[in-house]
């Protein structure tokens, strides 16, 4: 075989300059990283590095969940520790304890100094083999990143977003359910969306029931005025689909909606819908109005989107029982 | 909240030393680590880091192969390759041209100075965000591992291996038959056989067909004397199995065997086989005499596993066009 070149061994101090330089070719967002196994906090992104022989990156043995920075304040954390907990156990993690996961969380906040933004942690099993169960004597990985959030197009809000049946199968429901790292399928939905110039799309279970989009639920209001929602057996517990069920009574009295249902949505009738929705923390409420190229209801975004997308924004800045302040 | 200690911000000094401090607490047997975004090899273990951003970390889109380093040589190298360009395909990976990565393996193979160990590599669909689908200038990574194989113990060999039919869903198949970092099912299947004080599990497929273990595949002598293999269009299509299937005449010629078949294999016609083993390019091929506490055959190790065990360790010794010799 033809030896073209020689492949150079690196220092540590080479390491470093090699990973700065893969920042400034591609500029990151991320303004703090908690990493236990580092011991504390980064705020330089070259140093966001994590062992390459932890299982969450050659394994997908990890777990992550999320929150929002909303005006100096984290909202709704703890529905989304009770999630990362039980994602933990279904995954055999081991996690450190809910007030000192809480306590690292905020204080990465704090150190990130951002008022605006988005959380995301993960845990790992650890380090030490490239085998597959957690290797003798591993520690277990806690992470936290503070980042920009996605900038969704407005467009999104006020024109509507297109989607598709993604051809790619839904995972089993055990999977589905586990907030793990092994978001393959979900993945290479969105993939094939994008690439049909579509913005995401749509499990189908095997019964012929809507399950969830790429990584946000979906929901619809029917011609008789339900609000529908798929059942959580199948698919992951949106905290923020959780929230809005919640919330969503509000609407009954204002007469926007004539009932709540979370209940199996057969694909025929979640296709006669008068509207359809994605919901997420990130994402917020986005109205669909096209669906496998057939628009959904008049084609429009329509008032119940709006509606909830409203509700959320105005819990997310009031409810003081959901909200963490942030010492900066 | 309580704030109980302070969370030191680190220098990039400091996370070399943090790194350094968990490889000496957890010693690992890593000779020497490619990868395209470091632009070179570190035999350092501390410096084998990924940024954690890469998307293969925290999404699972990535894909990995394998193959063994024998006296010196590297064993079948191109059907790894081969399955590794079909795992790069239906994961929509982009991964250097074939030369490119042969010519990487080679030299990090030569880097490490071993001449027997296992070789690992991954592609990846690169850093920048913490989104689903690949960041705006991602560069795809590409990485080698070359390590000290896992030691298997020898009573396997000798006495053969105890498994269960795991509790965990098989994965649809076309995430089965690519070799993606999503191996959350197949660490779950193997941390619950050990806690049961088992070997290793076994998936069944929802016909009831047997499929995969682990990260092994799984075959079958009947009381026929024809040695079995399950499909390949809902498991790995596992290179050793492959190559075995093409060795076995051999054993037919021997009288050892009466045929060989890949079909769907029940469980029940599985359960009622003479022999039972699990093949892959580490464990080779190791009898199974014990599944779900019923014995296999006479519960004891058979002749054809044995058999099948030397016909890979010859090849792997002598098949002059499937060995690639390393300049060390």
């Amino acid at each position: 075989m033809a030896v073209t070149s020689s492949l150079q061994t690196l220092t540590a101090e080479e390491v470093v300059a090699r990973l700065r330089a893969l920042r400034s070719r591609q500029p990151v967002k991320f303004w703090a990283f908690y990493s236990s196994q580092l011991g504390g906090i980064v705020t330089d992104p070259a140093l966001m590095v994590v062992p390459f022989d932890d299982h969450m990156v050659h394994r997908g043995h990890g777990i992550f969940d999320t929150a929002a920075i909303e005006a100096g304040k984290i909202y709704d954390l703890e529905a989304h520790l009770d999630r990362f907990i039980r994602s933990a156990r279904t995954s055999k993690l081991q996690i450190p304890a809910r007030d000192e996961m809480r306590d690292i969380i905020v204080r990465t906040t704090g150190a990130s100094g951002r008022r605006e933004g988005s959380i995301r942690y993960w845990a790992s099993a650890g380090p030490g083999s490239l085998g597959l169960t957690p290797a003798a004597g591993a520690e277990p990985g806690f992470f936290v990143m503070i980042f920009a959030g996605l900038a969704y197009p407005d467009t999104w809000y006020t024109q509507g977003l297109r989607v598709m049946t993604t051809t790619y199968p839904i995972k089993p429901p055990l999977y589905a359910v586990t907030k793990s790292t092994n978001y393959l399928p979900n993945v290479l939905m969105q993939m094939e969306a994008l690439e049909r110039g579509l913005d995401n799309g749509v499990f189908v279970d095997e019964a012929g029931n809507v399950g969830e989009s790429s990584n946000m639920n979906v929901a619809f209001v029917g011609a008789d005025g339900i609000l529908k929602h798929p059942k959580f057996d199948h698919i992951l517990s949106g905290c923020t689909s959780l929230r809005l069920l919640e919330l969503a009574p509000a609407l009954q009295t204002r007469n926007l909606i004539q009932g709540i249902q979370v209940c199996d949505i057969p694909v025929a009738e979640a296709r006669a819908a008068h509207e359809m929705m994605l919901i997420g923390s990130s994402i917020k409420v986005a109205p669909v109005v096209e669906w496998d190229q057939r628009p959904i209801g008049d084609g429009k975004p329509g008032p119940v989107a709006r509606a909830l997308r409203e509700l959320l924004t105005d819990d997310m800045r009031s409810a003081r029982d959901r909200l963490i302040e942030v010492l900066y």
